[in-house]
């Protein structure tokens, strides 16, 4: 098995030295075409999906939805691929660049990073989207979906792949992983030498497998327990469109807020329109929120930690921003947080010990997101600290090299 | 084991969090207080040092001398932290910062990284050095040094330790771990929530432990497999003062040349040129070279992948550049190479295709470090492509954070 994952790879690192000279315009006309045709095969891919979605016995509802495609979906899928053509192009950024006293000019330029294996288990259209923003940003990919969706993912992938022949381009800058065993991704994950980074997409169980496996640096996203603190000076009008936005705008989702701090002083006046504004989600107040609002239920310690996903809320009364802080540290997951407050002393002090990708002053947790940062597309959010953190777009796929150019220069 | 490891990690976290928001003045002035102390310390770490001595026997000369300390090296030792504080501050500067449509104003910021843990088997001043700089980027350390440098290590460190309370930080800030078995090291590489980034310094099978055991993201620093290619343009006076340099000028260090490939148009005149160049260089040819210059050992498949770090230098004459990059790509380690010439598009098609940290255009590749670079102190030449790339200053310790100010958005 190691030899096929081998054999794989290295089709994969080929294709992705023909890609790192492409010009930017090629990359460009490349993704046009592949859109075009994706809608063009649209048939090719829904009768693939039909195959995955008869396979599917005994899902839920929602799941099957997400599974689904249709005209519509391929339509939006193409144009996303549309979107990340659209971008400002990362390769060739020069980012840094001086000249030192001996004359040598040292210039730091934007490159692609070469080979990155995406491991999902989501929508088959992840498939196009991770194809199209490594592709943008001049590396092959390496595509491994999950099973639910192995039809429609490959279909989706054969098409974008054969596309890249009419545009000039490798195909195999695009591989397609047709093996399902866990173990052929525990193989991929050892090339170390062949591929260059991996990014996990998916649940917990599937994260945890890549980084405990990889011997190739991974980039992941996360689980999502993000907060909003409610200060003291607090406008409490907007807090009550910050909380129901940040709550309950998309539950489901990771920067979708799952506890509420509030300031103590404030805490008599502000729950009872907190249980008001969120009338139809699930309280779980401690002790002293309680006391106020005694309709919630009781939150239990294990709900500081929970990533609900759903229309409920823990709620805690703390003595100020410094313990709003302690707690945020304590508990989150360093994704996303925000603070309501007019006090420009609490935001300095939240914006600088709140140690997250991204910290909000006035505004909902759910802007956490490639598109409302106006990054164009995103192939994830980092929760992690090197590399890349916050929301990843095409210049999170890129790496860097100095160029140093002299006249003979030698070192004493 | 587990549970020593985890609250040693602990320490240096909470240390971390209060670095983390410590003014500039303040880590630059607890460096200066370190430097002092080093020095007026210092019979105490030549104490340490003598034990380290005593007990190394049957050590190589080269090694005893690398091992050892004496007034003007603690001397040396403590500039070196001073010159760490004279550097520009890497945190808190703005990325970058753009408005959004909807009025939401987005800076990405500068900040530590929090906890990392270096793994070093080299000299004492490593120690320092290494504390030095994860301290002035306002991270807190993690030392683990060799066994045979143990005694001179622990001192040094917990001089330097010592020294933070009386600039008012938290000693913590730098953790030395003494205890030297392996598997020490393993439970630290698995405390992915606690430490932030491992960095092994050190020798391949070092490298090697760190990269497969470590659930904690690595950036290392692999092998050095420099080449200079000369051109058929090459001004082939600078071409012997490049080559010279890049081969003697310290053949036991990374940056140094290993391999020299020679275009053939010009190799009948350039290669007698080079064996007079380097007559104090074994000199391992290919058949093409060897019908040129015969006293040339011949080159074995196996010299074209081997970091000989000694007076030991393989040639190969190629076609033209294209062939000089395709060995560069094939045998190189992607740390620097070097071209020579005369010609604007040899230059870029060589700069665009070799895929190492860095590459040059008419200069030695013992360039590739960061003192020579301007960025004042390194803590390493990172050979990966994620995170850092090239040569490691304080910048490449540091992360970012998005920090989001808004007047009460919402998302759609």
């Amino acid at each position: 098995m190691r030899g096929i994952a081998l054999e794989l790879a290295k089709r994969a690192r080929k294709s992705s030295k023909v890609l790192a000279v492409a010009r930017g315009e090629e990359r460009r006309a490349a993704l046009l075409k592949i859109a075009d045709m994706l809608e063009i095969k649209k048939e090719f891919i829904l009768s693939a999906n039909k195959k995955d979605l008869e396979r599917a016995v005994g899902i839920s509802d929602a799941f099957r939805d997400r599974l689904t495609l249709n005209d519509v979906r391929i339509k939006a899928m193409a144009d996303g691929v549309r979107t990340v053509a659209s971008l400002r192009d990362p390769v060739g950024e020069v980012v840094t660049g001086w000249r030192r006293p001996n004359g040598l000019l040292i210039e730091k330029v934007r490159v692609p990073i070469g080979v990155i294996l995406v491991i999902y288990e989501s929508r088959p259209n992840v498939t196009a989207d991770a194809a199209a923003l490594t592709l943008f940003s001049g590396n092959a990919v390496i595509l491994r979906g999950g099973k639910e969706a192995f039809e429609s993912n490959r279909a989706i992938a054969e098409i974008m792949s054969e596309s890249l022949l009419l545009s000039g381009l490798p195909s195999d800058s695009i591989v397609f992983v047709d093996r399902i065993e866990r173990e052929f991704v525990s193989e991929l994950l050892k090339l170390e030498g062949e591929i260059d980074m991996a990014i996990p997409r998916g649940g917990e169980g599937l994260i945890r497998m890549v980084v405990e496996n990889s011997r190739i640096p991974v980039v992941y996203h996360g689980a999502g327990i993000c907060h909003v603190f409610i200060d003291e000076t607090a406008d409490l009008d907007m807090a009550m469109k910050i909380v129901r936005n940040a709550k309950c705008s998309r539950p489901g989702v990771c920067n979708a807020m799952e506890t509420l701090l509030v300031h103590e002083a404030i805490a008599k006046k502000t729950l009872p329109r907190i249980a008001e504004t969120l009338n139809d989600v699930e309280l779980r107040g401690d002790e002293f929120s309680r006391t106020i609002v005694p309709s919630m239920k009781p939150a239990v310690e294990e709900d500081w930690s929970k990533e609900y996903l759903a229309k409920i809320l823990s709620i805690r009364v703390v003595k100020g921003v410094t313990e709003a802080v302690e707690h945020i540290e304590r508990y989150g997951s360093h994704l996303a947080d925000s603070i309501v407050t007019r006090d420009i002393n609490s935001a300095e002090y939240f914006s600088r010990n709140v140690d997250s990708s991204t910290v909000f002053i006035n505004a909902s947790t759910r802007f956490t997101d490639g598109g409302e940062f106006g990054l164009g597309a995103e192939i994830g959010i980092s929760t992690q600290k090197l590399h890349a953190r916050g929301p990843m777009g095409p210049f999170e796929l890129t790496t860097t090299k100095y160029i140093v150019r002299g006249e003979g220069q030698i070192r004493e």
